[in-house]
Order: C-alpha cells, then structure tokens, then sequence
C-alpha cells in the first residue's frame, strides 16, 4: 500500500464511519428527526453498519484501520510503527470531514435548534461525554471498552488458518474477507450496547476529537459547550487500552 | 445477461424490495396493524432486509441494481450508458409492481382507514417527504446519503482480492457472492438509522417515484395529497449523488 | 438423503423453529416474563433466528425446508413430487413437538394464567390470527407473503455461479453453505417486519396448524379459543403462494 | 491444542464473553446508564455479541467453548472426556474474570448506587434468576433452552459438507470459519428473544456460578442477596440439557 492509497483510504473510510455515527446520533437526538428518540439499539447498530460501510471502503486502499487505537494496537502487534503518524493524521481529517457531511445531513434540524427553547445541548450529536464525571473512572471505562475492540480484532488478523485471514501479501491488515468485516462491525454494535452505557464509547480518539473540533468551530444555534475539559478521556482511555490489548496479545497468542 | 434477464431481473428484483419496504411503512403507520408503531428500527430492517430479498433474487438475472442511483453509479465507474435506460425502465416497473403487492397485503388496512377519524395521510407508506420542507437542504441530505450508499457499493465491486469479487465473467455487477448482499442490505439498514431522519432516506428514485404513482392511482380512502411538488428532490438527490460518488471513486480508487 | 434422514431431519429442524418461535410469542405475551411487551421486533428476530437454529440443524439431513410451502415450491421447481407428503408429515410432527417444548419452557407462566383476571387469550402464542377478519383479504396477505419467501429461497438455490449453490449432488435442497441459511432467517425477520400486521405471517401451514392442535390438547388454563374457523387461512393461504412462486421462478429463471 | 492454549483461550474468550453480557445487564438495569431501560432486544443482541467477541478471540486457541454445556455436548459427541475439566476450570476462572472487568467498566455507576433510595437489586447485572421461583420448572426452562442451544452446535460441528465445518485436524472444534461463529451468536441472540423470559436463560453454568461469586464478593452499595439457593438451577440445567442434547445428536445424526 502506497502512502497515498493509506492517506486516501483512511480519510475516506473514518469520514464514512463518523457521517454515519454523527448522523445517527443527530437522528436519534435533534427535533424533526424520523428517528427522534429511537433509543440506544439504533445508536448502536448506526455506529456499527457505519464501520461496515467505511471499513469496507477503505479496507483495498488501507486497511480500515479508521482508528488510532486499531492502528497502534497493530503496530504493538507487528512491531512497525513507521506508518502509525499517517494513519492517525489521516483518521483525523476524516473524521472532521465526516462530521461536516453529518452536519449537512442534518442542516435544516441543526437550524430549527434556534427556535427551540431550552434545546438540548448538540455535543453528544458529535463527541462522547461521561454521564457521571469521574475523570479516571471513565478513563478505565473506555480502557476496559478499548480491549474489547482490539484484542478480537488483532485475534481476527491471526485467523488465517480457520478463514479469517489477513489480505495475502498484507502485513498488517484486519480484514481478509467481508466475513470478517461483518464481524468487526457486530462486535462494534455489541461494544456499543454493552459497554457504552458509562460514556458512550469513544473507543477512538479520533472519532470524538475530530467531530468535537467540528462542533467547536461550526456556527450552530444554541450549540451548548464543546465541553474540552473532557477531551482528555476519550483521546487517553483507548490508546491505553489498545496498548493494553496489544501486550495481551503478544504474551498470548 | 441478455436484456431480456436484465429486465426481468429488475422488475422482480426491485418489485420484492418495495413490497418488502412499503410494507414495513404500513406496518408501523396503519391502524389494526400488529406492528402499529413499531419504531424506526424496525422500518430500518425492514427495508435493509428487501434489498436483500430483492437483490439476492434479481442478482443471476441482472446483478440486482434494483436503484437507478446504483446503476448510474455503475455507469460512471465503467464508462458503459448503453443499458442505463433499459434497467431504469425496469426498476420503475418493478417499484410500481412492487407497491401494488404492498397495497394488497394490506388491503384490509387501507380499507378500514375510511372509518377513521382525522386519518393519518397515507402517503408517508408509499413516498418519502420532509420532516422540515426546504428543498435545497432536502436535496443535500439525499445527495449525502446516496454518496454513503454508492461509494461503499462500488468499493465492494472492487474488492475481487479479498474475496468479495465480482460475478466471474461480469462487467457491471456488485454481488460476488451472497456476503456482498448481506453487507449491501446492513449498509442499507446503516443509511437509514443514521441518514433518514430528515426525508425518510429515498435514496432511489424508483423507490419514491413508482410508489407515488401506485399512491396517486389507487383508491385509498383517506389517502390524502401524493405532494407531487416534493417528487422531484428525491429523483435529483439521488441521481446528484450517484454521479459524485462515481467520480469521486473514479479518482480515489 | 433417505428417507429416515428426511423425516428425523424434519421433525427436528420444525421442532426447532416452532421452539424458538411459540417460544419468543410467549415470551412478549405473558405475564412473568422477562420479555414482556418487548415489541414487533423481537417477535420477528426471534421467528427469523428460529429458521437459523433449526435450518442449520437440519440441512445435512433433510436440505432444512422445515415449511410444507418450501417443499411445495420445491417441487414445483424440481418436478419432484414422491417425497412431499413425507417432508410435510414430518414438518407437522415436528411443529407439534416443538409447540410442546415451547409451552415446556414457560410452563410457570402458563399455569400462572390462571390466577390473572381478564388473561389474555394464550392462542396468539400458538397460531396465527388476523387484525382485521376478511378471510380472502387474509388469504391474499398470506398468499403475497409467502411468494416473498418462496421466491427469493428458489432463486437461492440456483445461485450456484455466485457461491450460493445447492449441496453438491442434491436435487432439491436450498442450503449451499451456512451463508444461505443465515440469508434466508433475515429474509424470514424481513417478512415479519414488513409483510407480518395484518395476519401474524404464518407463511408456513405446519407452523400455524401443528402449533393449533396442540393449543386445542393441552390443558392450558384460561387458554381461550383455538379459533378453528380461522385455520383454513394459514393453510390455504401459503400453499396458493407456494405454487405461485414456484409457477413466476419457472417462467423467469 | 496444548493445555496451555486451551485454558488461555477459555480464559480469555469467556471474559469477554461475561465482560459484555454483565456489561449489557448493567448498560440497562443501573441509573446513569446511556442505555437505561432499552429493552429486552439489546440483552439479547448484547450477550449474542458477547460470544462472538469472545469465540472469535478464543476459537484459534481453544476452540471457543466459553461455556461447560458446550464442553459437555462435545464430549458426549466425541467420548473424549479428558480435557473436560481443564475446560470448565478455565471457563470459570474466565467468568470470573470477566464479571470483575464489567464492574470496572460501570464503577461509577456501581458506586452511585449507594445515592439511591430503593436501589434495584444488582445480582441481575451477575448471574439469573426465575420470574416465578419452581425450580424443577426452572430447571426444565433451562434443560430445553441449552438443548436449543447445544444441538445446532453439534450439528455445525457435522456440517463440513456444505462448507461449515471443523477447524481440519481439530478433533472437537465448532467453528470452522468465521461464518459459524456469527451464526452461532445469532442463534445465542435467538435463544435470549424467545426462551429467555423465564429465567434469564443461564445455558451456561459458568456464566451464572462465576459472576454469582463476584457478585458475594464485590463490595457493590446496596447489593442485595446473592441468591444462593437458585444457584444449583443455572447449572444442574445447562449440564442436564448438554448431555440430552448430545445423546439426541448421536442417535440422529
């Protein structure tokens, strides 16, 4: 994989994933949504298909990583970390871009917030927030959370022999198959209902850092605060637990 | 595929998803209904769950494109307009077909809609419509969405390496083997949680336009305005955004 | 396969469905349940992943057909007709036996029927039963559901280019891998989601008679009519469909 | 497979396995939980997604077990006793495990329950119990429940022929590829719609014995009883069930 197809690859793919997680969350949470308070299954399974959708795009160019904490848990993995800065910087413009085309989904609904009193705050449309604030106990949430993302996924890459394998010639790809990306995107959902209920689940520093960079800057009525105090959480939470779930998976398999 | 298979695929393949999706819109709207309100989720699967019905039957006739946004996308992917009309055609017949089934299933239903005061309009089971009316942003959030539909669906024609080719022998087609299906049909049900909250994600013209015929035609009591000055937005949305994510891959990938 | 094959096959994987399926209907239904009130879409994943469960079961023996409209269709396809009155003798011994083990599992729930004033009627737990009371206008619901099933199923089993074959050296089975079980139990969540409100979807006459007599024998209390007069419908109903299916997919593919 | 592997894979795979499924009873049972109140549907996909997560991860190690009624089915199926212990040790030290990791994931929300007057009982977050206590009833919900359970797995484990087969070389795998591992969690989600409702369906000893022991040993606020004398049902139920469903596999298959 060039440096292009990996830059191109992984902004395209993360821009996919967060149109469909900001998008469903805009869905569930603003006025004059079909999906008004359709509940947390449809959060979950919207966060998922929207990793089927944008892994599955990217997976010939990069991989799908879309993911700092899948990309550092692989290169604990395979021990080459020449390519993390790409992929992460390239994870970032794509989940700002993702989260401006989420934006212009909702357009209309964003702008109707204006005339609602009291609106709901729209931060949780883009970023992750805590709903008891214990700094290092929602650190240790989306720990917890982030093992249960990467080590299945690294497992997943070890799979060749029962079908599951990494893509011939690859050296640190996840998906060797739509089986497995299938998989990846149900054990996402699954993530989400389990394990989401503390923090709502970052498990990706770039999924709640970049949407909350566009909730920061973008010029939406009665947007309420972008909350940075918090951003340290979800940013620390999963790459600890990605280099957490890398060791595991390096003294055990 | 002769044009023969091609348009009988079509018309069956795109008939089963509209009797499938108008059927899921009258099951949660109708009164004496055992799904009376059943939630977006439910509408989601139900549409997610006809293109794969609908797809996995069409697909050895014509590669089940069942959408002129897919089929577009296609032609723009391989240069090749020579059958574009010929599978429109026959994706019109089959939405027509498709939501006359639709209508007959529940029959009963429709009937007993003249016995009820102030009636819910009936046109929301066969056509898309705003939760807020203003056009240009309507038509964004259906270009947006049909990107997020196209550009994973042409990504999967590309995936041959990984196990997710195309029909051996077959220029235009996306359905290698019955995982892409099942991949498209979640991804469907992905656009819907996620993107159908401020039109009801048509995402394909055939899909609006032949059920607001059948809407138009039929003797429904009650059955309220077909609002034919809104069936424009979702023909140019999804045709804009087809031809994006076209080019858009074109370039990427 | 022989026919001992066949019948155990049968009887078991019918047994299976109707478990997981009375079973998820008297989860939603009783009182004491963990289950209860959970909605529409827990009745149609529970029925859809009652086809996988017993489907899979089955398939090595009998193909898995589990559905007197299947094998009817079948043989409309096939021309082969002398194994029918086996496969639907077995299909209606085990929708009996699994009718009995569902009423097993929730034996607490049923006895405690007795003590609830006003219970309700328990046969929704058994059979199917319409909204609305319009014999032909059920019949065609059920006849335009089934055609919905058995379609897409026949043209499973000719998909064999695109890796969704029949068992090699079987004539008549639908169950090339565990890809087309799992395709064919969403298409059955996506027939109880869209096409299920007016009549329950039955689309399957051993499902709903089986389950009938054995809400007529057992000694239920407060258990309400088996509404014999209905029970023509669910039989009359998928068999028409049946024979339609088979007659489009003969003339098209 | 060396011991070694079998009891690392057992450990790991049924932690995540419990990590998810205590997560999910947590994600809808404690206040300050995202997912309050969601419902039954997200129990049932979030313990189904629990063991695709945790077979997946475990499936080149140990086969992916995770549970003493599977271990028990596949030693009734095989004869090949010996490694059953070394299994079920591991299965529970992994369950274990897994429920202290779910108590980290909520510990705020754990914590908070000491705020709240007429706190719910937490044991239910841990391990089952009976909506209506007869516990020969119970034991019967469970027996048929883990049959449903255990007969489709062995009949997967059979199933090389159409392409869903044992790991080759592996003497008493389930999971052949991927695909039977997603089936297999949907047929877990299946048995949680439709059997569930009784008890909160055990069909694992493991997985109601270990989170018990954590549940008496946790200083959670407000805890409640750990319900000692239902704790024999959730396993004598799970065992009785794997050695039927075994003997019934062997007859007929």
């Amino acid at each position: 994989m060039s440096n292009a197809d990996i830059f191109l690859g992984e902004v395209i793919g993360t821009a996919i994933l967060i149109l469909f997680g900001a998008g469903v969350c805009a869905a569930v949470t603003l006025h004059h949504s079909k999906a008004k308070a359709a509940g947390w299954v449809v959060i979950a399974f919207g966060w998922g298909f929207g990793v089927l959708a944008g892994a599955y795009t990217a997976a010939p160019l990069s991989g799908g990583h879309l993911n700092p904490a899948v990309t550092v848990g692989l290169a604990v993995d395979t021990g080459e970390w020449s390519k993390v800065p790409l992929y992460i910087l390239a994870q970032m413009v794509g989940a700002i871009l993702g989260a401006v085309l989420a934006y212009l989904v909702y357009f209309a609904q964003f702008q109707a917030n204006a005339d609602i009193k009291n609106a709901q705050p729209t931060l949780g449309i883009f970023a992750t927030g805590p709903e008891i604030r214990k700094p290092w106990a929602n650190v240790l949430t989306e720990v917890v959370a982030t093992v249960g993302l990467v080590l299945p996924l690294l497992a997943f890459g070890r799979n060749d022999g029962i079908g599951i394998g990494r893509i011939p010639g690859e050296e640190a790809g996840i998906y060797g198959s739509g089986i497995s990306i299938l998989l990846v995107s149900l054990l996402v959902v699954g993530i989400g209902l389990s394990l989401g209920g503390p923090t709502g689940y970052a498990i990706n520093p770039a999924r709640d850092l970049g949407p909350r960079i566009v909730h920061a800057l973008l010029p939406i009525p009665n947007k309420g605060t972008s909350d940075w105090g918090y951003a340290w959480v979800p940013v620390a939470g999963p790459i600890i637990g990605a280099l957490l779930a890398g060791l595991v998976f390096n003294a055990a398999f």
